[in-house]
């Protein structure tokens, strides 16, 4: 498959400075590109590479395309280089795991399903009573749709997943496989006797154009909707529990969890590993560090890290102070050795005038000489 | 759908105060109640809200009942009023993913294996050679149950679990979506040269009433039994190693991990990412908090946190601590400047006799004007 | 199913002292082994045993072999125990889940794959386009194979796993249950707008002779490859990003995470729930302790621990302090009080010679002209 230069410009919509012409057949790293494929500078440090490049084309920012430079090769000009490149990456992607439109015949469709137009069903995947699939929604192979699920358009949802009953997906949702969408909330009354199980009646809606990762666990609502709001995306083997709302455009990072009826704000970056406790509010456009584990409610804007989680530069401050316990213990007993001085000096100045006797510095009784 | 709130009462064994013929449709939390529908209190905090509730009865406790309160709601009246509250659930939840009575004809069944009164195989399920299925049992579609595996009376399995060969589930157990139960522990020898693999020869043995979440992994033992004794619930994404032996009625929360060997004790409960290093005890009832690292036993009914792991409260004696470093190296620098004041006067009381000079703080020479 | 001490021996190469003819019939711990049962001893805390063991024969260390003990039981001598009891293990293991050699009618075989000979491809198996399966690999039921899927020899594929397509699986791999391999690295060009989607168009190369656990995430490259070296082994509910690479001989414990584009050297070890950032380097042989938060590079055979990850020396050195903190404040305290004693005395003292006046030791004026 090859492509030109002036093809992939007008298919990401920039500007080409050399030839159009040249034809490209992949994408690749700067450093790694060989002629024929096409590559990108983001960052201005790499922009050194560019020069020496055997790719045939790279995108590079309107900044970089102002200076002069002694380069051969062809250029697309992007107002962001990365996002340019990653558009222009989709033209030369290899097919992926492909579904044929129309139900495989070894699918299991209860007759009450809706499908819509184009829907694509693969093989061995089972689709319960009164499920809804939106137009273009393509289903792999060996995925499960419980009872009344909801599926919107050009959803695709990779080989073995698991969407449980009544659970709604928007459009352009994304979910990989091995993710369960809908499984009970963790909610048992304890007691010492037994532990009585809280049905969990709720449900989970997913807006548009979420994508979800491997792996992941968004548990159903005891009451009510667990909700991950439009445009936000789930890394792997996240956990989201009963009753949590994620606001939209948040981003969770692999490992995270996040306890019930949580309320994730809108733009929010929890990062690898975080855990938050349940029912607290993280505000929009807060950032949880990696690691960290929030036990109260985080102000929008703020950036939290360690346990409990703190304010980010209070906690980096507060690990300078521990990095610097040595040299304060060190500190310290410079001082104490200071204090015996000043303290065997000012007995002796006692002494003349008291006649004898004293105390050491421990407060036992002893005999002048020991002074 | 619609139910009476006697017949909510007398399924739930409650008194009510008010008119029993009130018909109920459906549950709501206190705030989202709307007419036609039952409620709860238990919180105190929260009894404020039952006046304006839109709620048709409200299950309150007895001493909520025992007051006097100026509240149209008919009430239900009970010990535990969310423990009734979760019972009367059950009435009201929709229909969730069924499996028909029977195999389904997509169902893979080997006829070696046993299958008790009333089971119910979904699509695309495996039962290899030689499995027993007790009465009742639910197995949802696309699950796998390995050759040899025996699953107890109203077991619930639901969509695209796996359950490997000789693994026993005992009565009423519940297993949700994409869990793996009896793969291999992570046994081997290490070498510089390679790893050789331990054979995992044992099984898995899940107790009766255990209820296990979502993408958890219950690793066989190498020899003998890995174990989750009756009652016990597992949350999502958990890790239970080889040989480990979870007690009755414990509880581990999600993304929690238990290493090879480890023995859990009775009603312990470790909260969400809890680390928990091998061949270790905690103790009957011992509490592990969120993300705690635990490197050794913990005796029963101590609680834990940290990592290291240490008792509660010191550990949260040991982070005031901490917190107050900042504090600290102030007077530990107020106490420096003193001490060099008091050196200051000492030196002057001494220069007397020894005629000038001396030395500033920090050792350097200095001419007598600068003391 | 019962066999001969002599040919356990021969089997595993060891020596016999005692009975070759001894029948055994399975293996157990040296606590629990019963007559007709193999054990082993490998720790020498554990030597003790023997003696007194049920068991009809126990493999020792050569060591212990040479010293004298009243022991009956039959011995097979080792230069490595554990490794010549887990080789032994294999002779007495019970059939675990078996596909038959062949393609299960349930399955659903692309005509454009390529199967190697005695290839087994389990109940509802699903192999899509170009893919290649090596000779002997065995594909247990519910598992996916995406187009141009690349298996090599005597793999195996336990249930329910997912590989995605162009992944490459060396010989003798072994995927257990739930592990997704080749789903989209998590790439978003962020915005405050909405996040574009990174095309994930690499793909995942597994080596000859790695072990993957249950419900394992390993991303595919964003461009080029992820890749696992030869003979790593991976534990449970492992996230691997886009684009790391894990050197030879290395070993990932249950819920680390790894970020995209870290390399890991060969012969490391990070234990459980450890977390790396991403774009780092993990030198050769180094350790990284459980629940670790690694945020820099590690040099080769560092062993790092905490968050953030230092050397394990240094930390715990830190940790020792930090422990101390409460003595320290005692010691401040004294130190403190002493002074205000010597203050005190010098105050007293000077009034001798210059007529009073002073601070009080908080510093505020007093009286009298300072000093």
């Amino acid at each position: 498959m090859s492509i030109t230069l002036a093809e992939v410009a007008n298919f990401v919509g920039c500007e080409v400075i050399g030839d159009g012409s040249t034809k490209l057949t992949g994408v690749a790293g700067i450093k790694e590109a060989r002629e024929g494929e096409l590559t990108f500078v983001s960052n201005p440090g790499y922009e050194k590479y560019v020069a020496d490049t055997s790719a045939s084309a790279v995108v590079v920012s309107r900044s970089y395309a102002a200076g002069s430079h002694n380069c051969s090769t062809s250029l697309l000009v992007a107002d962001d280089p990365y996002d340019a490149f990653a558009r222009a990456m989709v033209l030369f992607a290899p097919e992926g795991d492909v579904v044929s439109e129309g139900v495989h015949p070894s699918a299991v469709v209860a007759q009450s399903a809706t499908l819509g137009e184009r829907v694509r069903i693969g093989a061995n995947v089972v689709v319960m009573n009164d499920v809804t699939i939106g137009d273009g929604a393509a289903i792999h192979a060996g995925s499960f749709l419980g009872t009344s699920a909801v599926l919107g358009q050009d959803v695709t949802i990779y080989p073995n997943v698991t969407i449980r009953n009544r659970c709604v997906l928007g459009d352009r949702v994304v979910v990989h496989s091995g993710t369960v969408i809908g499984s009970d909330g963790f909610g048992f009354a304890l007691s010492a006797r037994s532990h009585t199980k809280v049905p969990q009646i709720g449900n989970v809606v997913i807006e548009d154009d979420v994508e979800i990762g491997t792996n992941v666990c968004v548990d159903r609502a005891t009451l009510g909707s667990t909700r991950i709001c439009r445009g936000s995306k789930i890394d792997n083997l996240v956990q989201v529990a009963h009753n949590v709302v994620i606001g939209e455009g948040s981003i969770v990072v692999a490992q995270a969890g996040i306890s019930g009826s949580t309320r994730i704000g809108k733009g929010v970056i929890l990062a690898g590993q975080a855990g938050i406790v349940g029912h607290i509010e993280i505000g929009d456009g807060a950032m949880v560090a990696a690691q960290a584990g929030v036990t109260k409610s985080v102000p929008s804007g703020e950036r939290v890290s360690g346990y409990p989680a703190r304010k980010h530069s209070a906690a980096k401050r507060l690990y300078a102070f521990v990095e610097h316990l040595p040299k304060l213990v060190e500190k310290v007993r410079g001082l104490e050795s200071r204090i015996s001085q000043l303290e065997s000096v000012s007995e002796r100045g006692g002494a003349a005038g008291t006649a004898g006797g004293g105390r050491t510095e421990d407060g036992r009784e002893c005999p002048d000489e020991e002074i």
